[in-house]
């Protein structure tokens, strides 16, 4: 690409961690809870810390303002930044069901932002609306089923087991008592989240781009069971699908359809998309968690162990960074899309 | 239980871990890698350990001899020892998938041991005979699964994922590099153990004793993925049944049914039965492998958050100590049981 | 001991953990965050917890009441409940270093009881008094050196650098994502604990029975690293000691001295007083918190690795179990031999 | 720095880990067995992997041979390299106490390069040597110890307990039965390592530069613990000193020293040098492994909480990666500063 990219303002919603409601007015390094391995750039380390207000700050500047915000007070706050007529992405669950707002994996369905103009048009609004990615689980599974659908058409059953990484309920979270040589089978509303978001996610807008079909007319039929493993950073999941089609892909054909592949990020070319959306792995132990999550800098899907399955038609092993594509990655690539369709200057 | 039990002399094949073969002549305590958090009884301490063959030592006087030989030497041994008229209960897989010997869980399919009559005379044999236990993931997967079929009729289909503990590998077995902070998703010929097992434990004997009917004329579909996961004891299951019988029975029949069952090793109240087959748990994140794989000994098997399945009927999680039910004490109880029943004196 | 033990009854404050404040007239079972391997026991699920008052309930009748309060609000109900004429044996730190109070490690120090006449005569009471039991690193620590100081007098000088489980910080405690695959080189205040706590409990009572001589005339010099480790229960030390004496003792005879040592609690045989004070492990590996922490059912201290130190004169593993004679079992085998001297009826 | 450095062709010994000895002939990437998150480096995946012998293949024009061998091996085969006169930089413990051999941490003793005119002259040899880097938990400690005698004079007494990661140990290395949720304290023969190494390190070479002084005269009195912790990488170490001179300096002179503290690796602008050689932590609870190991890609030390010892003068924690300062980094450093100073070509 010969030309420079524009430079948008961005604001930040949530920046702080739990700390949050307290910060404002105060240096970002003094009131953040920072527990990556790197240190805090020096670009942010002084940056003060502003309410979480959409008047007050440069908050009205922003071509795009990303959301990080804790569920139990997203939903307010990201209405009254998007009734300012400001442009939301967000990580938080509270729109995902909303039938107005986009639930994008930046990797599958940003062809959802053609709602955009419908949504801004209800609520009489110029610029301002809501987008949001989708939970981190859900990210990791829809990646290699919409590879699957692009590549055999429509899947009809799904069955998924999810082995969910401890930065998945963020900080504190988990208490170390509660998963070191553990397995928690249990995560609040995860599985129902995977269960319901697939079906918006694979779906598509009905004709006048005013409303999400869900996967109609045919829903996919999805079943999840959700569980917490003591592993830091990674989700796996164990998948079983079965197509529509009969009779259905041979394996490898299944292979081929995960590593030919290309999503609309990758074609657009945006900063931050994968290099491959999809990674493969040869080896019969892999993906890992440790190992395969930090490849393309955590944005894409890792896919191995591809074979029959006696009761559906393939069985496979999924990985994601769940901090990485399944959470912030996302809204980025998200909003890096929206600059490439007009839709954030 | 008023009258005493009679005594039973014992051997164990194996029961110095991975450096058997030069232990030979010593004593127990010298030569055994030991790793459990109790000391070694003193009883056993200054035992001499003897050679594996059934001519040498006290072998021949035992009423029972249990194996727990690693799989590459235990067809040999554990075939000498039976072509010696001795009686062998074995945790190795290699007689389980044998048309004459039984594959027993022991709160499952005692009556599997109704074969032994045949099996002696088909190798001209007074008293010896091989009984197997099954893999600890089949274990655990088999005793939920025997109480739905023994309430509700068989089941057409079954789907599990496996999260399994590192003592399941022997040791060394897992090096701490692959597995700290990660998953493995593959466990070799693991899957493919569960998917067989299944079906001769949960069939039945041909009418004329001779031949395991392998749950005909309708097998179980089953479908296994397995994983290692960072935990030290207890394999957990999380598993998805559809059932022959429309419609299927509700969520509290289901629980109802796996508290009501009841197996044959309580009813002969044999010394290491369990006072519960199935122990079922209300919190909805249990049972977990480090709060409840301790329950009744290890004896036991727990289960909880048993719910609809939007895709086959019902899905609960199950968990085992592999160590206790899915290993060494299946072969107690099992010896137990043929104590009772006459088949070793 | 052909004579039957007398029953006291007992009170417990704290003992619902974290939410005990707002669990007054509820059932125990509904209230507690119960996180043991154990179920509740029977007798305990239906008992109603009551308010944290000396004036209600049936405190007043209790022989003797334990405390394992937090200590930000140990000191007032404390302080409450001794004013109240009650007898209170507590695990919080707040009376540790009062100048009436015993700072009392079982297998130490029992003889710092004969201080109590001089605190229930100081504070005008007829039967009330405080006696707390000390850190639980302390407590690993101080039971060899009392041993090195029975059999050869003082020592002069003692660094520890300690290992330190979870379990120690409470529940929720420790963050799964501070401690898993790392090391956190820092407990708050628990360095000074050590450094102070051991020269009480080595130290003896002025010879009128008012006051701890703080092991006058020559104070231990004590110099302490604490740190936290991924390790659910049990925390080890790796211990240097000198001794005033000069020669030191050798290898040998230090093993010997920790081998033979006996205290109190053994001698007048209380029911938790375990089978030997301090277990000496040869294996050059030992003792390891997972493996080790149980014996004696964690009433006992594990000793390891004897050696000579190029600094000074003798290095050594210790460890102890944290939750057992790190806490609780403490001020039971305190009370235990309380009852036997006469000041608990 | 404006001219382009030059390229160096350079040997590696025991690049594929455990299975080299049959891998000669065969691709690199068919035969190791790679750990890493990052993927094989496309350059290094095609690499036909040689028998490890000086006549053989490519090494002849090796500039230097890097070896990684292990030492039950390494003592021949280096030697038969240097006897080839060939130039080999070692990270096996070996060569470490031979007389001639200059043992290495680049961040304190690259001076000790000057004996390799005297070795090649004592064996004579025209170009070839042996220089090793030290074992990865005393490269930790003397780094900072460096510091403080290049500010304060000579130290009289350290003692150091470690808290060591799993990958020191190499791989299958640690059972992963024997280290979750466990401590193991010992490591064998490491301890004398740290006693024996930083003597020799933080000394100098005699006047005529034919041997090591060995810190004479007055030696440093080195103790170290050594244990095992549940953590990947990083080495933990906990340390008090003793300096000669009275009074000893301040923490915070001790402090500001750690900060200044500059090595000649820096000063020569090696392209391996860290951008610090020692990083000071403010916040209380680091340096943690897993935080803070990355720092400076592995190459420097991390050193936190300095305060008093109440009983030597200065306690902190240091913190080294042990899979790279502590192993190959510190090879690869000690090689740039070798070109630089015209001792490799």
């Amino acid at each position: 690409m010969s030309q420079p990219r524009q430079s948008i303002k961005v604001g930040i919603l949530g920046a702080t961690g739990t700390v949050g409601q307290r910060s404002a007015g105060q240096a970002y390094a003094k009131v953040v809870r920072w527990k990556l391995a790197m240190s805090i750039p020096d670009s942010v380390r002084d940056m003060v810390v502003e309410e979480c207000k959409p008047d007050v700050g440069g908050f009205s500047e922003c071509g795009v303002v990303f959301s990080g915000l804790d569920a139990d007070v997203a939903g307010d706050i990201e209405q009254a930044f998007r009734a300012a007529d400001l442009v939301v992405y967000s990580n938080a669950k509270n729109y995902r069901r909303d039938p107005l707002c986009p639930l994008i994996v930046p990797l599958v369905n940003p062809s959802h932002l053609d709602i955009i103009p419908y949504q801004r048009q209800s609520l009489g609004l110029q610029k301002g609306y809501i987008v949001t990615n989708a939970n981190c689980s859900t990210t990791g599974l829809v990646v290699p089923l919409a590879a699957l659908e692009k590549a055999f058409g429509p899947l009809e059953t799904v069955m998924v087991t999810t082995l969910q990484a401890i930065s998945g309920a963020g900080y504190p979270g988990v208490s170390s008592l509660d998963i070191m040589d553990n397995v928690v089978p249990y995560i609040g509303s995860e599985e129902e989240k995977i269960e319901w978001e697939t079906n918006k996610i694979l779906g598509g807008l009905t004709s006048d781009k005013k409303a999400f079909d869900l996967h109609a007319p045919n829903q996919i039929n999805v079943s999840a069971q959700c569980t917490r493993v003591p592993v830091i950073d990674g989700h796996t999941g164990c998948v079983s699908v079965k197509f529509a089609r009969s009779p259905a892909p041979l394996v490898a054909e299944v292979e081929k359809a995960f590593r030919d592949f290309r999503c609309e990020a990758q074609d657009l070319n945006v900063p931050s998309a994968p290099g491959q959306a999809i990674v493969v792995h040869d080896a019969p132990d892999r993906p890992q968690p440790r190992l395969d999550k930090d490849l393309y800098n955590g944005a894409c899907v890792s896919v191995g162990r591809i074979r029959d399955c006696p009761v559906f038609d393939i069985k496979f092993v999924c990985l994601i960074d769940n901090v990485r594509l399944g959470a912030a990655t996302s809204s980025v690539i998200n909003a890096e899309i929206a600059v490439e369709k007009g839709l954030i200057q």
